[in-house]
């Protein structure tokens, strides 16, 4: 199957999603500009998009090659209570930037918005619900393709997000970074899935803070809800690029590894493949990644679900399916290894003996 | 501390050298841009410098940001026997490359050669010497600062390769890939540098194939070597950005997660402060890195030698020293991360408690 | 505290439990002995109490010294299904053996039945019970003190025993080798134990099969299952000596470890003081173990619940608590560890890292 | 192949080893005994002999069982710089349980002696000496078959000790607990093989300290050794039953596990085939073990030499060879695990996520 295709631009993301297509999202962002040194752990400002514009047209660009079909504005926590008077500049360099790269491969623009700072302590409504909109008129100007509300903890919030958002008339799509015991507040995923439908939400799901198998573990959970209560959402997966097994309620903020000695679990692009038949089952047809999702993990999802989709993204042309380019090898335990059934077998060592292979939660 | 400075790139390495400086590498360009697109794994061949200029210049802006003093050309197995025609074009693109992005910040440019894919057939040196003869053309063409000859596993051919690159009259650096049990003739290390110094490298160390602990145990043999013989050259240092424990005499390329499920031996920023440190201490003061070192990989060098060196690199402005940043999180476990004892004891898990810690070499 | 006393013989089970005191069971018989030679793994059988009679006292012994308040006869699987005509002379001797080994430290006797070998088959309510019938004769003209029916995964067997034991008049215990997911026949444990509460048990808790800490968390179901039913009865924990977080419903047998390959997963004394605190938080008082609990493992109970009960066994003369006997060894680094607090903290490490830690289970 | 037979006990030791027989050795004595009530660790005296004659008994019994070819008297430490005035009642008592077992099957009784607790803060010679003749003269007197010095970590004491022993006139055994690194002095493993045979020991080898695959390493040493200097010895191999690759050059005392946590480490009776079948083919006759190793353990020697021996030893009549005692098993599951190649290429798990696999030694 050659590289090449994807879905129009031009019809927006229901149309392909009631079509019952596949729409593969994009990756990390802060942790992997963190690495390569334009995002500031801690803070996790998007400033890059005005400091370092090339920096971050490169990682859309990366995402896009790999199979992206949507190219995100990076705007987390580009709001006013985080960046202060920088706010604005960031969303309006951010939605140029998504959209400069997604007109390179007919991709839409989401405009995205995350839990605020002030929600934790000051449950006020109006407040947060300001900050919202304050984004969401930039998004507006810039006429993004459609929103997301992303990141939320506290499912009230979540759907003060998407009643802003829905304000647009542009469809909403909503995730979490909850685990299978629900929101901080203990409301299930089931239940926080079927506020978040009745609030307007067009798409409903989980992102980051838990590991692939733990994020279908939850999306389940928000599936099964929406079914009890005759509800019909399309559902969205975007988990860490991590194996978090160990996680407590919080999510990976919580084991000691966080932030900066996550390595060992990064996962392999095998594991994502996985990730991706398992999510295409459950019936998830927005498929992409969060905090460790790099490109490869993003085309790993995409050469998993060719067969369904029909094609390859543009980066398969730099990729042998499972491992297949490796048939060319000089050395023949190495030519061994070109092989899907030796790949999905692996048992990936740590090269880490005075390591446990799991933690404690802090809390 | 506060970010800037660094060494002057109207100086000559060796003049850098001489005054006993540290010289920062860059790191990884196959495996990195591999991840991300560009390069396709089993032929390893950078026709990125061609196809995707923007995506190749990035990567040198990032390692320049997080400190990297030299710009090598990317131009591994850039050679006539594995790019055929194209290798001329290469060259000249991967040149122009490294010089736009190391003017920004006063890097020297170094052009690279490799072991040749002739050698482990034909032991034809003569053919392989005008390998080197036609990359170094070009360098010579467009003024590179100095030469690099990486990533030999026999040190006849590297021999081969340092009295062609001297014919330049431009300072030489040679590396092998091998580890303390010495070349694929079985050379040991130790005598592989005193045949590489009697070529006239004038920097003389390892590269890739192991990880940070072994190649500083190879080069501490190499060290020997060279003082037992009254020989003095700078040393270099250029491993893996992976825990390799396991390896054999191969390296990795002969374990079973090579090259798509390394990603649990990825190093963290804390074992790469302690290996420059080790480094340092070994008298090594060319520290860089190879495949798996990603540019915050680079920076951890930088930080950990800025005080002998005087000064922090650009995006350190983008890094709290060991965690520091953490100190303003909300949550008072996460702050509690922010210490340089936290992460120097710190023992990542896996994640992956059906894997085990090391693996067997296929060979 | 010096070893010595114990709960006096003469008084039944039932008084010492209702008097809220802590009766501390015996460990493992047919692994241990395995281990030594005199049982054959697959079959299981005790023909040692009458080929190797001294090989089975001197166990008894070193459990009686450990500090176990119950001898309980050798006759698992001695019925007439498994052994045919040789069970009355096994049955015969283990009570003899066991009432010997009672009489040098006055704990009790209880004559032991297990599930047969029928159920699966044949749910023949008539033949089972006459197989337990069999065996209760012997212990009734044997006098044992109490009987315990163990080693159940079927509710319905385990309430048929109950049944048949009650019989005699005499004390009733039983144990279900499940786990936190019930009887094979889907069976939650808390139901199990208001059916075998129904029956007639005076104890009721859990044994073999899984490690200590699940093995604590189904007798926790059981314990609520009973409470809201509204009845009460004294508790058992008789756990493996294996760490086993990774089982399925079935428990050991379907690890790939079982039986030959369990020694990683040997409990260290000091998880097993850790589990006895637990038992006895939960307000278990009948604690002991099943398969890999060796002697020095019971002694670890005694010891760690020795502030409650006012004694130590006759074993704890041979013994430091907490290590403490290393604080005269000639060397400081291990005199440095007589302490409580570094056993409570130590990981051990299996020096086996090619090994994974967790395996699953074959179904 | 029936179990039963074995070398007739009498012919001597020598007699065997000449005639090329295989001679079995037996295992662990006092970390065993520790395990079941009867010996305190830290002194890790014998007195169990005088006190729990039984117990001491059983264990010679089992080991004889399992295929050991020789008691050796359970007389380690038992000299009078650790035991004062109870050493002569102590060693009488243990030869009388090791000649009382050895005549229940044919074996050979050894009268065994270690270094001396004097030796590391005086190295007096003629106070060494005596302790050593005291008792000598016992074994002597109780006419035992031939004599052992073992866990020796100077040469210069074991030659002390070869030396006395040789006085007697019978053949002598010599096993220092040392690692390839060599002895505390620094005297390497060959160097310690020729002082030790130029003594006149008449067999030469290693115990204790060290797990199998080590103490095989460092017999290998040793046998070069003896082949550069023209001398031929008979090799004994006595190693821990733990799997220890994480040793510094004190051996497992230094482990931070030692003593009250190295449950995990312990051999399956697969690695201790694999064991067996190394040391003969380096040419090792005489094989056992030391602590750690139980009884199955050193059935599993007795088991994997049986081709070469032609006979098995009684306990293995109770034990199928490769697990096929398990082809009768209900379950077709387990059924699947009665084969050689299933237990030979097990990688048991520990079940214990959260400890590393291996560790680093205090010193």
């Amino acid at each position: 199957m050659a590289p090449g295709g994807g879905p129009t631009a031009r019809r927006g993301i229901l149309e392909h999603l009631d079509n019952g297509e596949v729409v593969i999202g994009d990756g990390s962002f802060l942790l992997t500009l963190e690495k390569r040194g334009y995002v500031k752990a801690g803070l996790w400002t998007p400033e890059a998009v005005v400091e370092h514009p090339d920096a971050v047209r490169q990682l859309h660009m990366e995402f896009l090659r790999a199979g992206s079909n949507v190219m995100q504005t990076f705007t987390f926590s580009a709001s006013e209570d985080c960046m202060e008077s920088k706010w604005e500049e960031a969303n309006v360099a951010a939605c140029d930037l998504a959209r400069e790269v997604a007109g390179k491969g007919d991709a839409l623009v989401a405009g995205g918005v995350c839990q605020s700072s002030v929600y934790k302590d000051h449950k006020d409504e109006a407040r947060i619900k300001k900050l919202f909109r304050l984004q969401l008129k930039v998004f507006t100007r810039k006429n993004v393709d459609f929103l997301i509300a992303e990141y939320f903890e506290h499912v009230e919030e979540a759907v003060w997000a998407v009643e802003v958002l829905k304000e647009s008339g542009k469809p909403v799509a909503v995730t979490m970074c909850i685990g299978p015991e629900g929101d901080m507040h203990g409301v299930a995923p089931g239940a926080c899935a079927v506020e978040l439908a009745k609030a307007g939400a067009d798409i409903v799901g989980v992102n980051c803070r838990f590991g692939p198998r733990t994020s279908l573990q939850t999306l389940h959970l928000m599936k099964l809800g929406l079914e009890a209560a005759g509800l019909s959402r399309h559902l969205m997966a975007q988990p860490l690029g991590f194996h978090t097994p160990d996680c407590g309620k919080g999510g990976f903020l919580d084991l000691p590894e966080y932030p900066f000695g996550l390595e060992p679990r990064v996962a392999t692009r095998w594991d994502i493949q996985k990730y991706a038949r398992e999510a295409y089952e459950l019936g998830v047809r927005y498929i992409g990644g969060c905090c460790g999702f790099e490109p490869y993990h993003i085309r790993a999802i995409a050469e998993e679900l060719a067969p369904e989709r029909g094609f390859l993204p543009p980066a398969s042309e730099k990729h042998g399916s499972w491992g297949s380019a490796l048939s060319m090898h000089t050395k023949p335990w190495i030519r061994a290894r070109a092989s899907r059934e030796y790949w999905e077998n692996l048992l990936p060592a740590s090269g880490r003996p005075f390591c446990p292979s799991l933690s404690k939660p802090d809390i």
